[in-house]
């Protein structure tokens, strides 16, 4: 079970955490869902629709990039944002070629997202 | 770094690894380079070319899946096998939440993998 360190509530349309920005909590949907997209060219796109019991907001902390999607409630959500002391120390601890295949693997998701964007917005 | 096994090497078109087939090694590419690829609707579709320095095969070392995609050199090609006790102990030393992250990473990209695929071989 995850580790929660605080409870938030946002209302339908509201925005949890928007592309681009800063910020790398991890979010758990206790009740609601969240609709993930990108902006590409202008349009925006979506990508996923989470349901509860779902994880989100994983990328940026495991790529310590800035948020690379917008996450928004659909319908009144309960977000758990995981206790970040736990897993920074948990994530430390771990040998550092070791956090490089996590990495890897956050790096080819972004860019396996992006062409799943680009190919959805019609552009090569 | 990493810690290293054993070292193969494959020739030109050789395959490392096929999709659907099991085993978990994770693989660093010392020499050559490797094409990662899928079947999709009877066509091979090639996802990414990998050169020297990159790690491929984590995928099913974090799902547990079997390979979702091929392995194949392209020119004579040496790759490190690294050590998997090394790594099954730090990934069974990771809380069962943790590792949740990075199945659900391993999760979205096979399916955001699988998206580009479908867009690719004209399947909506």
């Amino acid at each position: 079970m995850f580790q929660i360190a605080s409870y938030e509530t946002f209302q339908d349309g509201q925005i949890i955490f928007q592309e681009g920005t800063h910020g790398d909590w991890i979010y758990l949907i206790e009740e609601g869902s969240v609709e993930i997209s990108k902006k590409m060219r202008g349009r925006r796109v979506v990508i996923e629709i989470l349901p509860r019991g779902e994880i989100f907001g994983e990328m940026a902390f495991i790529s310590k990039m800035p948020r690379t999607a917008t996450a928004t409630a659909i319908g009144e959500t309960t977000v758990g944002i995981i206790d970040r002391d736990y897993y920074d120390h948990e994530f430390n601890k771990m040998p550092d070629d070791f956090r490089q295949v996590f990495n890897t693997v956050a790096a080819r998701l972004k860019k396996a997202t992006d062409a799943v964007i680009a190919a959805a917005t019609g552009e090569e």
